[in-house]
């Protein structure tokens, strides 16, 4: 991880004067002297020097036999040896002055205890010769622009684009790289940063930042360590940033106990955590490379589209997608139908829109059609869809593409084009014009709603302070409802009022205090759902009903841990929901709510926050709830309290940063009140990092 | 539409012995003469006859300047003249003995009322002389097994193969065919169908069953006329049908008025339905060609795979995916794992499934490995990840492709296989061995689930009867209460005991028969939720109560239109559903049911099944709402009476059958109760085609 601050140069890495490469040998099969392939293949200018266990000549290049053989300025060294030799020569690299590695070679980490140790020792080694280290287990960077590819697996040279790939993995950095090829996309750098022992994403992000080649960052994934600080990097950048994060399977997940974390996945606090910092989040690598794509378009301002198409039937499909997508198709002006009919094969197409041009062939009548379209008023951006396969002059398309670019370009709407037509015109097309190019409709669609997403998102980005997060521990321990209730006094909470005494005179005292009608439940730690087991007797008029109610309860829970009883006024009827915080291991402290009731469960009708949330990021939080309308009068009914619901989020989401020691805290139900009667906690639960006191 | 019964035999559209083609000139522009060049390039050997309006020769063929010049015995005519004139032609075409007419024209049903007289014309003309008739207003058909194609627009050969496409959209046919090529799927048949004035999608699934080159069919359609004789002949089909339902905006929809119907859109009965016959569903033209290649594997028959990757990137990747669509990923046996281990880099890789096999490059090995997993009793299908992205010899991925095909077939387990390589070695391999590859991890895993899906649907694929469905009308009046009760008697569904009255001391009256406690409502068309409007009182305990409540709601809805005063025993609380039947103008009687209340109606949690059902079908509807579990006693409440209320959707769905003219009946709600204490219907609203009585 840095530990160095923001903005470190990492050009070493990508654009380095000259290359150690340790661990080269004659011997066939050796995947160092893949890199000195790569280099030759790609065209790398700088100076390079393979370093072996003895003299030779490897791919035209000169092997020497020793680190101390190496001249004193090499900029990088990439280090591909077996793993327990890694750390020794690491330390070597370091006294010659090198201050950039990258270490290829697999087996520490990822492997076992064995390799743990070793990539401590590796990771001491860097850290003493003030080094950065890329890598463990990766395939290191390669950069079209500076001619270099320093990756053991041979890849044939890449055309140089706006796009940068940060990849975990060094297999799917490959697929990625196919596809930005494949897809025109071109390449400004890469970087396969594996175990991330000491780069991450998040330094990649600041680095790229600052590269004038790259206009938009993919990441693939598997692991997030430090979330906050990729919020914060994301946050600040001035490009798009799009995640890919693998490795998310339910399955593998640990099953908490209460109902919010069993909403909760470690994917849906990735997905909460990437829309407060403006990051798109993508499926697959498809949807990143689609993304990545639709942020080299200009900025779609609003939700009003005209499609026109060469093809009626795609011009169905197009409506489709952007009906399912939100967007809406404003009438054109009657004046410019009337113009284009004139245009057109008359009275043989009905014009609208979606507009079907049916078979016009003239570009420069297409091109006409659009300039007027794209300065409408109402249209803040356009679907095109270019149908051709019939054999054609790729030309013709070409300068039809030329021309959309042109007109996107000057209006600064998004044009998105779906050029429907063989791969080898494609390829023509895309190769002749720097304009992206969709391959079916819906893509084209899609790109605009991505785009639509990111301004929406990246208007109210915000990043929490990324200060230094404590993973939750592997062991908790219940917290008392006592030490729950003096949390929730701390931040001011409002909580229904509670006493918590020992047997069923303290019970009736209790009540007396309070007022009736009472409620007394049971705490035990024994006991999830207080209702499940008879634990809860409400509705209680006097101080006989509390002490029996209480008798009874304590005889049918005879083989119960008893905390105590627990003696409440009985809160009013009101909407009730649940709120609560969790300590995530990646973006430490959440905030998450959703309805109560069995219903909400089954629907998993969730939303959260990575803490602390302002009132406002709340109302925004439970705006995404599919049964908002429920709070805001559905069905005529009063609307709730949301103000004081928002309130309640806040001071919950700053709780959950002052404690980071307790794990997870369940306010369940809070019962919401119409107008402006606020809100009430009626019960809590939460859990503590064992051995540690709130 | 197909009114000559089943089964008819339309080859004479697709392997021709001889083809007439009406409006063919030497002038420049002429789209007949594509057809001609179309069959010239596709090698078509059968005869081929050119009518224009003068003599001439057009692509080397002689142009016969009317249709009397015509031999009596050709086999099929394609009409490419101008409108107005095509029903004349037509008329010709049918007395010169032709029995099969594609008129490719457009400008009939779908431009305007002259077009739709024109298209009048054009089927009368055809049925006088018992001809079958595609289109108008389509590309026509396509066969590379007969060489032959009159497509207007030029179109390169295409290889044959197991693909049959049937497109309402000539456009979208083409893109369909361009798919298939490119993605080396090969086509068997492709059908326009146009406006489809007689032939349509039925009749084309009926054909290609029994058309031997064909494994599967993929139909494009903006509409569905015919809904239920679709569903008879997707289900009576032996092979596979994938429906891509475009035109699907539920801002084109009418918006109805009740809860039921508001959640309902055509789209979601064109699901239920698809789903009921057997006919797999797709989002868009790549979605179905997944389908359609996932048809070609050997079926899966469970739900346990295994992952066999040469990158552990793309492992991760399918392990997610494999989670989400609902796959197992079970242990491998431990000696399997133990004579991998010896095979493999020993120690650097961890085993298990997903399967990293690393940088494995014995093709031999990778055989032997697949084998051994592809037998394992508790494996039922496997997702194979090859990624070769460093340069290669194509022959190593082809013979592992070989190898995978061949393994898959003995064993009639699917090997769903992604191929993560450059184009051109996809190409190399795609071409050399005849076994589907996915372009993706994803696409890999989601043919699988397409597998099980489809398998899923056929196991009890059915059909209702399919006899002419009347369409809804577009005006419609509101069923009384009275004769809404009426019809559920007629069924024998279970009504809570209800008299309608006319005033207050009718209702006194009523109240004292049925008993207390009892309910009170106002019956009016302007009530569409009577809760809403204070039109509702409950609880009440006595003749005087129900007679003040009933004096009291008469008040207060004197602006009101009132059918009466609606008296009703005070049904026992329950679980709330909302159970329904309308007309669907494509698919005729549907029923429909989901949870009552608003949560569930901001969740759109709703099934629907085209009717009749049986009781099991109904208990399968019910099974497939989100919120089934609080049917089935989620939480430790008590499961309800679920074989009650299965037989009252059975009956109402019988009702919906025999009454085709109530357009519109929502039972809601209908309260069930625990164990085998039944179902009550406490309130009903319909909806009659105006001016029939039920």
């Amino acid at each position: 991880m840095d530990t160095s601050g923001n903005g470190s140069d990492l050009s070493a890495f990508f654009s380095p004067r000259s290359i150690a490469v340790v661990g080269v040998s004659e011997r066939e099969g050796n995947l160092a002297a893949n890199i000195l392939e790569n280099l030759r293949a790609w065209g790398y200018a700088g100076e390079v020097y393979p370093v072996g266990q003895s003299e030779g000549t490897v791919h035209g290049y000169r092997v020497l036999a020793s680190v101390e053989a190496l001249p004193p300025d090499v900029e990088v060294a990439c280090v591909l040896t077996p793993a327990p030799t890694v750390p020794g020569i690491v330390a070597q690299l370091g006294q010659r002055g090198i201050r950039a590695v990258c270490v290829e070679t697999s087996g520490f980490d990822e492997l076992d205890d064995a390799g743990r140790s070793l990539g401590a020792r590796l990771l001491e080694a860097t850290r003493a010769h003030r080094m950065r280290l890329m890598g463990p287990n990766c395939i290191g960077t390669s950069c079209p622009g500076s001619r270099t590819c320093v990756s053991f697996a041979l890849l044939r040279p890449l055309p140089p684009g706006p796009v940068a790939i940060v990849s975990q993995s060094g297999g799917v950095a490959f697929s990625y790289l196919r596809d930005i090829e494949e897809q025109h996309l071109g390449l400004s750098k890469s970087a396969s940063i594996g175990n991330k022992l000491d780069l991450d994403e998040v330094d990649l992000v600041r680095f790229l930042d600052t590269d004038p080649s790259t206009r938009v960052i993919c990441l693939y994934l598997e692991d997030i360590r430090r979330g906050r600080a990729l919020m914060e990097a994301a946050a600040a950048c001035s490009k798009p940033v799009v995640l890919h994060k693998a490795n998310r399977s339910p399955l593998t997940e640990q099953i908490a106990a209460s109902h919010t974390a069993s909403l909760l996945t470690d994917q849906s606090v990735v997905e909460a955590a990437a829309r407060q910092a403006g990051i798109l989040t993508a499926d697959g690598s498809a949807a990143a490379l689609l993304a990545a794509k639709s942020m080299l378009l200009p900025p779609l301002r609003g939700r009003r589209l005209a499609v026109v198409s060469r093809s009626g039937g795609h011009a169905v499909i197009a409506a489709d997608a952007c009906a399912a997508r939100g967007f809406e198709l404003p009438e054109l002006p009657t004046d410019l139908l009337d113009q284009l009919r004139e245009k057109l094969r008359a009275g043989v197409i009905r014009l609208g829109n979606p507009l079907d041009l049916g078979d016009l062939w003239d570009m420069e009548v297409y091109g006409q059609i659009l300039e007027r379209i794209a300065g409408l008023d109402r249209i803040d951006g356009m679907v095109l869809v270019f149908v051709s396969i019939s054999p054609v002059d790729p030309a013709a398309p070409a300068r039809l593409v030329e021309r959309a670019a042109q007109i996107s370009r000057q209006t600064d709407k998004p044009i998105a084009l779906a050029l429907v037509s063989w791969q080898d015109i494609v390829q023509h097309v895309s190769a002749a014009v720097d304009w992206p190019l969709f391959a079916t409709v819906e893509h084209a669609v899609e790109a605009l709603a991505v785009q639509r997403d990111f301004h929406l998102r990246r208007e109210r980005a915000s990043a929490p302070d990324a200060r230094e997060v404590r993973t939750s521990a592997a062991t908790t321990a219940p917290l008392s409802l006592e030490r729950c209730l003096a949390l929730l006094g701390e931040r001011r909470l409002p909580v229904v009022e509670t006493r918590v005494v020992q047997n069923p005179a303290e019970a009736a005292a209790a009540a007396e205090e309070i007022g009736f009608p009472a409620v007394v439940k049971l705490a035990s730690p024994d006991l999830v759902h207080k209702s499940d087991a008879g634990g809860v007797h409400l509705d209680l008029q006097s101080a006989d009903e509390v002490a029996r109610a209480s008798e009874q309860m304590l005889e049918s829970a005879a083989d119960k841990r008893i905390e105590g009883l627990v003696v409440q006024a009985q809160a009013k009827e009101g909407l009730e929901m649940i709120v609560g915080l969790r300590q995530d291991s990646a973006f430490g402290p959440v905030v998450v709510a959703g309805l109560g009731g069995t219903l909400v469960e089954l629907f998993q009708d969730v939303a959260l926050r990575v803490a602390p949330v302002t009132v406002e990021q709340a109302l925004d939080l439970l705006a995404e709830l599919r049964g908002h309308p429920l709070l805001t009068g559905a069905r005529g009914a009063d609307p709730v309290d949301l103000g004081a619901l928002a309130v309640l989020i806040e001071r919950l989401s700053h709780l959950a940063v002052q404690h980071p020691e307790v794990i997870e805290l369940e306010l369940n139900p809070v019962i919401v009140y119409p107008g402006t009667e606020g809100c009430v906690i009626v019960d809590v639960r939460g859990r503590i990092r064992r051995g540690e006191a709130p």
